[in-house]
């Protein structure tokens, strides 16, 4: 058994994983990664990128199909199934390859390739070899997608994000568990290339939405292109004909294939982690401090997905980043305001703080969609924005489904992180026409007329 | 002759003139708002509007026609020009009728029908009735296209933005002169509907972008669709069969069409402004303050399109606010960065100061679209940000070229007016993948990249 010392350890070399390395070397640490697959991130690897890959084609076959009240008259439209897969892998290959290339341009010295386990608080073993850091351990491995047992009499029926991009063909009829984001973009986006999409999901909220209001736009808008079974678990069996027979209380459809899109929970297991020591939650997850990664007072860290806050890239990147600074002796800089995006037509978004959490006395500012003359114009005026402040006129966050919804998010993610009030985020230069002018309007639903006059 | 004092006259009832109406009427003042025409504001009736609703219709013919590399099939798309005018001007009429409520339900005794003159710096005449405010005047009588004398031998031809979405048909082949954001917008909203448009403009800039590496950008990715002839002045005669025949230094083209989108003046020739006594600049308007829009040290203020200063709407809004604020004793609030946006795409936006206003020491970060994994998947991956700081970092504006530029643009636009700096800018919770995430970029450059890590 060899035993090697350094400075950092990062586990996992995906998004936050790379970005802990990057921070801890730049910041003089001796940092070595461990990654037990070939490289590259979720994001680019089967998550983020070809979602938008394929969205990006759901979207062309959707303008095509409503150009004509434009007055613009195009053939049916017809999807080459092998092309568009062939797109999408082809993109999203190239996005891969940059960061794989980036696993591999950290030196030999630096990079270990196999499974990391804990062998106690302050070192880890990777086979026989024990590496033991001075600084710290930062757990950066991310997280897989669960398919759940009820599933196992069509296992051979059923994607997950991690094989559905692999398909040459698109279903008839396909059935999506999980109204979370990742379930929620790919029914939207089958159901624009044709495919027969059901989506169940036994809560009644929509990607995550925790404002009911914008809930219930989100839920009118979707419906027009997915069957939405809320509230509904359904149970599947094999079907006479092979393909799956999903039924419920009601009601039941036969479906070619199934996308499991009912959590992405931590990859943990293979750390071992009852050797760390670290107080575990519920769900087998250590117990962090999301402002530093920390975890308890220990000199470990966890970054990224598989801490299980905030699983989107952006905090993934900073996570990895903040764990890799804090572990070196550096300061957590301020937390960023919460930002979750949906990419589908609304987009669905939230900023800041939930609705579940605001004070009794929030005021809440709300603009339709259908009143932005933009919206209007560009023939997608559904959706509805729900702008939040305390007492004193502060943004606090918002919730929105809202066409260029992700826009929106962004200003209102700025106006929260530099403290705005809502008269001074009303008297911006809101440009006529966009769809920006309903954040205009929302903040002076909160301000109240009389006050925005200038 | 009748006489009839009042607090404010508010001359022109389109968007400047509305606003100055309700803000006084707000502040207690006895508001008499004068117009000769039939109401209405040349945003919803001839400007921003139906140039929207006309670029939705060939942007969604651009879309079909593009459709095929993501394996999406619609050809052949064709143009149903009757359908498309007949929806431009249906909902361009809806627009147009919110406004003119507004100005209809201004009650009788505040609202004179009729062509304004000034009888004095005091007071103002309609037909023989004397009108005398105690507080100010407010002129707000927008602007109207110029169409160049040199235009004379083809006039029947000629259209500007007043006339052209009136059209039953589409052109064959059509010239635009005058690269503005009327004369950009509308030719590549043609050119998308099967149109063979031909752009002149003297200048070498378009949509006067200040910005020389933006502008390069610009007329790269707007010249595949549309027939570019920048530095180029054409001269226009009736050819043989009945069209225009534009020649040039070089070459000629034949057109069914001509747009003339070369200037659009201050409509003030019916004020008889001599009478005013007002300072009158070059071309004949009112020297006046861009903060308060007050003309000299007089009690006349001037908003709007017919100051010519930032012809957009929501300066033309505020500052018909502004001017009856302080024509009734209030203060002027901040300026707004400066912003505008040629709705092309890419859209071409500048925000705040303009790059040869520049400090000699100012720092310019960069970001190229082609680098944007968004704008990749999208397949719109042409253009350039360009983001400016002064010395310290703070930010100053941008010059972008970009798809979704329109919200890049009310991001700087919010971090300029809160006095941003680039690294804090830099460090926002970017989603990815987004078109923000230029903007992250070109704040980096600035910043460097080792003062980013956290």
């Amino acid at each position: 058994m060899a035993e090697r010392q350094c400075d950092v350890i990062v586990i996992g070399a995906g998004t936050a994983g790379l970005h802990a390395y990057k921070t801890a070397t730049a910041r003089g640490a001796d940092t070595i990664v461990v990654e037990r697959g070939p490289g590259g991130s979720t994001c680019t690897r089967v998550g983020c990128m070809p979602s938008k890959l394929l969205i990006a084609a759901a979207r062309a076959a959707r303008h095509c199909a409503e150009a004509g009240r434009f007055g613009v008259e195009a053939a049916p439209v017809s999807v080459d199934a092998a092309a568009l897969w062939a797109r999408v892998r082809r993109e999203r290959d190239r996005f891969d390859a940059a960061i794989r290339d980036e696993y591999h341009a950290i030196p030999d010295d630096h990079r270990i390739h196999g499974s990391a386990r804990f062998a106690g608080p302050d070192s880890v073993m990777v086979g026989e070899n024990r590496i033991v850091p001075r600084q710290g351990i930062i757990i950066a491995t991310g997280a897989r997608p669960l398919v759940p047992e009820t599933l196992e009499p069509v296992r051979d029926l059923v994607h997950t994000h991690e094989t559905i991009f692999e398909l040459d063909h698109l279903p008839q009829a396909m059935a999506v568990l999980g109204a979370g984001p990742v379930g929620l973009e790919l029914a939207q986006a089958f159901a624009r290339l044709g495919v027969a999409v059901t989506l169940f999901d036994p809560g009644d909220t929509v990607a995550g939405l925790a404002d009911p209001a914008t809930n219930a736009a989100a839920i009118a808008a979707l419906g027009h292109e997915v069957t939405l079974r809320l509230g509904v678990e359904a149970e599947a069996t094999r079907a006479t004909d092979g393909r799956a027979l999903l039924s419920w209380e009601g009601g039941s459809i036969t479906v070619d294939l199934i996308l499991a899109a009912t959590g992405r929970p931590p990859e943990l297991t293979a750390l071992d982690l009852k050797a760390s020591g670290l107080e575990l939650d519920d769900h087998g997850t250590p117990v962090f401090d999301p402002e530093s990664r920390r975890c308890g007072d220990s000199a470990i860290f966890i970054a990224g997905d598989a801490n299980a806050w905030r699983p989107v890239l952006h905090e993934a990147a900073r996570g990895g980043r903040i764990a890799a600074t804090v572990a070196t002796g550096g300061d957590a800089p301020r937390p960023l305001p919460a930002f979750a995006i949906t990419f589908t037509e609304p987009n669905l978004t939230e900023i800041g703080t939930a609705f579940a959490d605001l004070p009794d006395d929030a005021r809440i500012g709300c603009a339709k969609v259908a009143d932005n003359g933009r919206a209007t114009a560009d023939g997608v005026a559904q959706g509805l924005v729900r702008l939040y402040a305390d007492r004193d006129g502060v943004l606090l966050g918002a919730s929105i489904a809202a066409p260029e919804g992700e826009h929106l998010g962004h200003l209102v993610a700025l106006a929260v992180d530099q403290g705005m009030d809502a008269a001074r985020f009303a008297d911006q230069p809101w440009y006529h026409p966009t769809v920006e002018e309903l954040l205009q309007m929302a903040a002076r639903d909160i301000v109240g007329s009389e006050q925005v006059l200038v």
